[in-house]
């Protein structure tokens, strides 16, 4: 029992997407049905595509900030309603019995939880597509509300880069009277910035472009350290208690650490890999500083964002795009050529 | 106003310990003047009597695992009267004005403590000289007691490797239903071991060594990961919630995060340094895991640490030896020779 429905996919690593018609199952009883309004585009998207990480599978449909419109339920679907705007982020299942996922915290499970495109669906084994499609089909324990008034397009990347800065802020307990560093500029970035200020924090971005500076002052940074500026790196010891470091490339932490304040933690959220060079030991030894890392959010901490993100108005600075303009806009990103994140405009589907 | 002590020094980096004639000051106002009954051989003091850190100054005594008995105090010196049996360790003086000496973290002064030995004092400028000697005046508030019933000789090794190892236990919570590793198994392991089993934690010892094992469990661990051996290394994935890295030189610890557990912590307390090769991302991220450091103690942990050890009866496993044979010992230490630290009897300082 399936549905047809269009998309745009990878047919390998080397194609462009191109529209792709394919099946999504048919509601289970936990089943949301939502025909999806705007996608965000993740810089893993464009990683997945081409097979960045070794562990692609074509055809491929990318895309996990997604934000719909429910049009169908399952008999059990308790949440959701016929006409909910509603959101679905980077996963769309998991174990749900191991201890992370009992936690509430799904990004963490110990089974590996399902990613929303180039996973299998635990109960069936067939892949999942993502986001740049019409229509999407997932467990409403997956699906969060998004709260009225958020600008739609704008709300679609709050699923991935929101939710990638949200997490480490809280847990790593930004708010007032606390310093945030923020290391690029990008999609996280934009959004590590807004977020730490909304929480009450004091902000500050740790750039290599002096050219940024405005724009990082209109986000809500109330101080822009140059990190290639040895006197401003040096001023800046011993002052955040969390930086959040997005940088999605290897790149050197060292020059950061003494940086963060007795038991400060740099929290990498933008890159998996090797981070060359060596670490040097002496500054995480003589303040009790840390190096950790931290994955998207939880389920419950994706809605507590959104929910956050209602009250204080807050989206993603985007430039709304075709579906056809969507290599293009790959070929932009590798330039790092976007203020802050492209967002899929469903509708040009139709045309 | 001074007084003339004997001890044993280096005269340069290439020189062997011998006896050295030098002036300690006389008491100020809150000062205890101690005359030293045993002094722990940390392997910092070898390092320091060659400059291999290359800030190492001459004539050089040194010693900062100090027991001795209180023989007289100043004017102001409240806690303390002459019998008194005393400690120091590795810090006689710090700025006592700043977050961290406040909060009593004075290994961690913004304005940097005065190391027992090698550093000059706050207030004279003189050089500080350590343990390996008759005597040692300091300041009372970097003096802590001794608990009654403790072997002074096994007790001496807690003012560093006691302290050291934990002051991490303590902080990222060693205790019941939490499990902890110790990474090595020398005077920080032996310790790291004895204190986290008395602290109810599930205490696990990784070594290269299978030769190990008995001495291990006798010191309390319960379980024993030979870190070469990769199936024992994949079982010990997710377990543990602290690891407690004691290796003292450059070694790679990228096989120990995936054995961390969600929100797990590798702290390292053994090596100031360069930490080849490069770090892998993938366990920080993928389980919200940390690499942090931590260094010897403040001086109000270092007495609770001594109250906990006279409760437990718990003391350094320790080899005795004359001052006379020091060179010997650290000759011995750089063969990892020692179960599990050398401790002058400073008695022989007179004959």
């Amino acid at each position: 029992m399936t549905m047809k429905v269009l998309g745009f996919a990878a047919q390998s690593a080397t194609d462009e997407l191109a529209p792709f018609r394919f099946e999504r199952r048919d509601r289970r009883p936990d089943d949301v049905e939502i025909e999806i309004l705007y996608c965000g585009v993740c810089h893993s998207d464009l990683h997945m595509a081409r097979n960045d990480w070794g562990w692609s599978f074509y055809p491929l449909v990318p895309g996990h900030e997604i934000i719909g419109r429910v049009v169908g339920v399952g008999a059990e679907v308790r949440r959701f309603q016929p006409g909910d705007t509603v959101g679905i982020g980077c996963m769309v299942d998991s174990c749900r019995r191991c201890a992370a996922c009992e936690q509430g915290l799904e990004q963490y499970c110990e089974n590996g939880h399902t990613l929303t495109y180039a996973s299998k669906d635990r109960h069936d084994g067939r892949p999942t597509y993502g986001g740049y499609s019409e229509k999407i089909v997932a467990s409403e324990s997956f699906v969060v509300k998004v709260p009225a008034g958020l600008n739609l397009a704008g709300a679609a990347p709050l699923l991935c880069a929101g939710i990638t800065t949200w997490s480490p802020l809280r847990h790593w307990r930004a708010g007032p009277g606390r310093a945030v560093a923020v290391v690029g500029l990008g999609g996280l970035g934009h959004m590590g910035i807004k977020l730490a200020k909304a929480l009450g924090a004091e902000v500050t971005l740790f750039t290599r472009s002096p050219g940024k500076e405005d724009d990082a002052r209109r986000l809500g940074a109330d101080h822009i350290v140059l990190s290639t500026d040895e006197t401003q790196m040096k001023q800046a010891k011993n002052r955040f208690d969390l930086i959040i470091d997005t940088v999605p490339y290897a790149h050197d932490i060292n020059p950061y650490l003494p940086t963060l304040s007795l038991d400060g933690t740099l929290v990498l959220v933008g890159l998996l890999g090797n981070l060359p060079p060596d670490l040097s030991t002496v500054p995480l030894l003589l303040g009790r500083k840390a190096v950790a890392g931290s994955v998207i959010g939880g389920i419950a901490e994706t809605q507590e964002m959104l929910d956050f993100c209602g009250q204080h108005g807050i989206t993603a600075d985007i430039e709304l795009i075709d579906i056809q303009d969507i290599n293009a806009a790959y070929r932009r990103m590798l330039k790092s050529d976007v203020k802050y994140r492209f967002v899929i405009d469903m509708r040009s589907l139709k045309s």
